[in-house]
């Protein structure tokens, strides 16, 4: 990973080689603030409490998390025992997200049995966001043919593609997964619109999505979650594109709540809805994500408070009665019949564990 | 109608003949602040800005609206040409609520051959609202009979009730449509259970069914519009009870954006979704609700900005980037294929043109 970043990156070691850097994401589109993380403490509060947020960041915040663990061991250079223990802790900051334990385990592998454990986690640390680059670049690259495909269809118009929550840059180190076709389609120079999902409760569409859209030059349009549907029946879409936060070897797809409805429109008016993500979010052990995938519930606060800016300064409104009775899932599971494909590193697949398994015959 | 309202009412004529109460419903649940029109332009207002909202509470603050107008004629006594002038320009504050026009179209009715045509179109306002209230009683009393066969089937569990907007007795007059057979139900004694969507862009849900169910108390949840999906998933959810702004004579059922979404689940997790209308809300005229229904769109600000309290005074927060493009779509269309059935005044019918027919055979 380069020192100091050449494009924007959310997340990067700083030049001291003891410092991550992150973008504190929940002040966007606001305010631009860098936060510097120096403890494992400091890691969970960020993926705890959402200043990184998004599947594959997640994992490169825990790989950074991890090598901030072995910097802090008490007898200066950690033993495997010390790591492991640390990984746990780690790992319980988010229970849904997949990444995070495969980033942990990572390092741990790289560790075990390495003399010098910090320099070790380092470079792993560092291979799982390099390796999420590359492969949210491939998975444009796959995208892209899909959106070369509509173009072509509808010469003169835009390409409309509706998205959900922020699966950008923002929450992959770059390109993005769900974004990652958007961006390649419009650097190859084909008109593309983007419906924006606003994303209640924490509105990363109209807070992250819009604001990274807006950096890229992408034409797009903030709605709220309840128009999409509309919208599909009137034939403004012409593809949904998402990310997830885990997706089982069968292809049912975990993701932001409300993926679900948008799935059900989309099968409803015969547009296609497909599932941008890295392999890393397979979960191989699992085949059915109804049963099987739990749903973090959040705090109900996060219903009934919206953050946002009066103009003057940041602030916080109160949308319901006080102390409303309010419930907060923060995903839903997408099942398989309803999931047109997967766009992967490897390539664009059915979500079947046949197709998936011809893409990652070696799982 | 009263001239003081016995029950909290969300429109009366003040005792001196010449005042239209309202309660200001951007305000809840916040601020409780009764509002005075005494012009067509206040009641113009008050529908456009949505002080007032709700099929039923559109029709009757229209009949009263044309009151107004009488009252406010400039040669003292209204003529029928004058009347028809200013009820055109009252019909075009919402396009799409068909009560609006239906009770326009009522107070004219009476006025022409009139003598009095003040006193005339008074008595028609009267019986507007009264007749709303008497509507809204029976679509009660009719969908208590879905709760009872629900509740029985689940001894010892609440009855799980999702609803989208407000259809609540502030939509219309007294008991409102879709919370007709909740509040009827929770009379009756039986355990009920509301999931309110908070219904963006303008939180209708969180706002005014959260606070009106509250102040009945009937158990309540809110929670975000993406929920319900999920909810449906897990078994959470036993029937779906929506409004509608209008319904056409086939049974498509235009209601608050994201309403479709909802029906679209419902049928994948076969849960009754069914429509609370009274009948002044049927279009007699049309067939195809998708083709034929002009859906408005409103202010992008109401997307861009919420308004809600910060704890010390209300505020608006600006939640996407300033100036983000967006879209605000007022209503959809669910198709018909998706609606168990429609609860009337007059009894509970499929959302076909023959059901539809059998309890409305003189139309």
């Amino acid at each position: 990973m380069p020192q100091a970043p050449v494009k924007q990156r959310p997340i990067w070691l700083d030049t001291d080689g003891k410092t991550v850097k992150i973008i504190d994401q929940r002040q966007l589109p606001h305010q631009f603030v860098i936060e510097d993380l120096r403890t494992l403490d400091n890691a969970i509060r960020a993926i705890k409490d959402m200043y990184v947020r998004g599947a594959p960041l997640i994992g490169a915040t825990a790989g950074y998390g991890m090598l901030l663990a072995a910097l802090n061991a008490p007898e200066g250079n950690p033993t495997g025992a010390y790591l492991r223990r640390e990984g746990q802790r780690l790992k319980a900051a988010r229970p849904t997200a997949v990444n995070l334990a495969w980033a942990v385990d990572q390092t741990l592998a790289a560790a075990e049995g390495a003399d010098d454990k910090i320099a070790a986690v380092r470079t792993a640390a560092d291979a799982i966001a390099e390796q999420e680059v590359e492969n949210c670049r491939r998975i444009g690259e796959h995208g892209l043919t899909l959106m070369q495909a509509i173009s072509q269809k509808k010469p003169g118009h835009p390409v409309n593609v509706l998205t959900h929550c922020n699966a950008g840059w923002l929450a992959c180190v770059e390109h993005g997964t769900a974004t990652a076709p958007i961006y390649a389609a419009h650097d190859a120079g084909i008109d593309v619109h983007v419906w924006v999902d606003e994303t209640r409760p924490l509105n990363q569409g109209a807070r992250l999505t819009a604001w990274e859209l807006n950096r890229h030059g992408v034409n797009h349009t903030l709605i709220t979650d309840n128009a999409g549907g509309h919208l599909m029946q009137h034939g403004q879409v012409d593809i949904v594109i998402v990310g997830t936060d885990r997706t089982t070897c069968t292809g049912d797809v975990a993701n932001k709540i409300g993926t679900y409805l948008k799935a059900l429109a989309a099968r409803d008016n015969q547009i296609p809805f497909y599932v941008a993500l890295p392999s890393s979010t397979i979960d191989w052990q699992i085949t059915d994500g109804l049963a099987e995938i739990p749903i973090e519930q959040r705090d109900p606060d996060e219903v009934r408070w919206i953050p946002g800016h009066t103009g003057k300064t940041t602030a916080q409104v109160l949308i319901s009665p006080q102390n409303c009775p309010a419930a907060n899932y923060a995903f839903d599971v997408t099942p398989a019949r309803l999931v047109t494909g997967l766009i992967t590193e490897r390539g664009i697949c059915k979500a079947t564990l046949e197709d998936i398994k011809r893409l990652f015959p070696e799982k």
